[in-house]
């Protein structure tokens, strides 16, 4: 077993209750990582993160490259101190923001040159980029530079953007061991920055299946499924991850990127799921949509007018320990931006329950 | 000596220091009140505000009577439990909103028609019914209903004004006697909800002094001084409050309403100014404008790009020993919500730190 990655419990249905190491927080796992796009989890404060127990959160390196730029994060310390944020980080490689959002993207073997979302401007990014922007970021994990296959894809189509991840992991990887000890926080004394691999290889299973194998000679700290979520039916969203999941590692985590509904999470984290980020809780809450132990609630609806109960009865979150729905209704309705990190705030929470409470029921198998 | 208005010590120059007993909450005074427009602090948790010590902040009548209403707000408890906010509160009259956000305003002796600036509905405030829907919401502090003369204004339109400011005053406390035990949260233990008047009479020094007379002699539990910081130059503000402190009772707070920069209600604590509010601290905190000890900071300015420093190197509030100028700036640039909590938290609890600064400067005399 790794050191850095601490195996705790384990299930028949491969679920696993396990600690990762990381040089700023031990991370206790199965997780689920808040998504901090631009050096902020949108409308949440810090010690509000901190309050309802965030122990990683990610930051993205397409984002900050362009704003307020990796250098200057560099000389400022690092991701950790520009955002005074004490615990773990995770930084995404910039490929899936490349692939989603930017414009003119045009990829070759050597890397992807693109025009920024902001202001036109080109800008190239290979995988020994992305990793030089990763390190001067400095999060506790940098992720190799893939290429997200689209959905839906051709077989064609899967094979050559596998071909180009996999000839990217190893780059990626070889410039992060030539240079991970220039993270601006770098003290020999302490456990080092890691990378991981990103599997991709569309909806075919024997891609995915090739993926893995591949990635896993190269030995990454850890592994990645990514190239979900972006469109496929859940199904095969599962199919892949089961796929995946028994050719990777027992003594490494394992991280889904981008799921998912609260469901999915607690299913995918059943299965052997170390990590998983998404959007998808704080997107929501700005758009007045709260997940609750009693399904989904719009906050919005006129029949939360005057509703004195808490958004969530179950929930033991900052904001349902003090807060009612027609008062969450009400900051909605008046176009309040405290709705929005209210609402934040508890949707995060409730993921982060989830995971505690499958993370409680791993440990007592 | 008034049981609810305990004088502690008082100044040559007539700046006082006091303790304002409240249903809710004992206030310290000299006090700023941070407003609460929509009973909510714009971009600012409730418990941010305890943290940085508010104790007393506003709401407004007529916004919250457009939205969510009065009579829900009533049914729910009242203003405090409905927001969650434990400690004091004051509502305005709704009679400035009317005159500064409603459309097709219509004046009589009875009161003011108007239509509503969210849907143009047509609605009907006299003296009475806002006092109604101020007990419906049942903050700790009520105002009269006045009517705020415009700047500039012709002697003959202030004298005008002030005769209905001083017949709604004496109707709005006849009112006040009669229901006030209708608040949501009446105990015949505690305190009552207290009522205020407001001095007007435009820029007129003998206008000033005969409405304040007329006030004194109904009795209020307190006086304001509105129609201030409406567009004249500061030392016309100044001059009339100066003229109108000395003919209010020594043991009732004075409160002048709407003011102002840093350096204003510093000069308006010393000269005997108990309370005041203003939307200053947090709409400049909205467009990036920072009160700090070393002067204004446009905390969007290039020059913070990679300032590590905070915000203000003296002030001890949450942001400032938490994050730098260049994270604030990168929020801005970012369009981050975050950047309108962190600018009003530090704004707001500048504001109070002057307060507490003048308080125990007053206190030493």
């Amino acid at each position: 077993m790794s050191q850095l990655f601490q195996l705790i419990a384990q299930t028949a249905a491969g679920g696993r209750r396990a600690r990762l190491v990381l040089p700023h927080q031990n991370v206790e796992t199965p997780v689920f990582m808040p998504v901090g796009t631009q050096g902020t989890v949108k409308a949440v404060p810090q010690d509000a993160l901190e309050t309802f127990g965030a122990e990683i959160i990610l930051g993205n390196t397409y984002h900050l490259y362009l704003r307020p730029g990796h250098e200057a994060i560099r000389r400022m310390g690092g991701l950790h101190r520009f955002m005074s944020w004490p615990r773990a980080l995770l930084t995404d490689s910039g490929g899936f923001q490349v692939y989603s959002l930017s414009q003119l993207r045009k990829v070759t073997d050597d890397g992807v040159q693109f025009r920024s979302h902001l202001d036109g401007s080109s800008h190239f990014f290979s995988p020994e980029h992305s990793i030089d922007v990763q390190i001067a970021l400095g999060a506790d994990i940098a992720m190799a530079f893939d290429e997200c296959t689209e959905y839906p894809a051709t077989r064609t189509r899967a094979e050559e953007s596998l071909r180009l991840t996999m000839t990217w992991a190893a780059r990626s990887l070889a410039h992060f061991r030539a240079h991970s000890h220039e993270v601006p926080w770098f003290d020999p004394r302490v456990c080092c920055m890691q990378c991981f691999g990103i599997v991709q290889g569309g909806m075919c299973r024997d891609l995915r299946r090739q993926c893995a194998e591949r990635l896993v000679e190269m030995d990454f700290d850890g592994y990645a499924i990514g190239g979900l979520s972006v469109g496929e039916p859940r199904e095969l969203t599962m199919e892949m991850i089961a796929e995946v999941l028994p050719l990777l590692p027992r003594d490494k985590p394992r991280y889904v990127m981008g799921v998912g509904y609260p469901d999915e999470i607690e299913q995918y984290a059943r299965m052997g799921v170390d990590m998983m980020d998404c959007v998808l809780p704080t997107r929501a809450a700005r758009h007045a949509l709260l997940f609750t132990s009693e399904g989904r609630v719009n906050i919005k609806n006129r029949q939360y007018a005057e509703d004195q109960n808490p958004p969530d009865p179950a929930c033991d979150c900052p904001v349902c320990r003090r807060y009612s729905r027609a008062y969450l209704r009400h900051l909605v309705q008046a176009g309040e931006p405290l709705a929005a990190t209210l609402n934040s705030i508890h949707n995060l929470a409730f993921y982060l329950g989830i995971m505690q409470r499958v993370r409680q029921s791993l440990a007592e198998v």
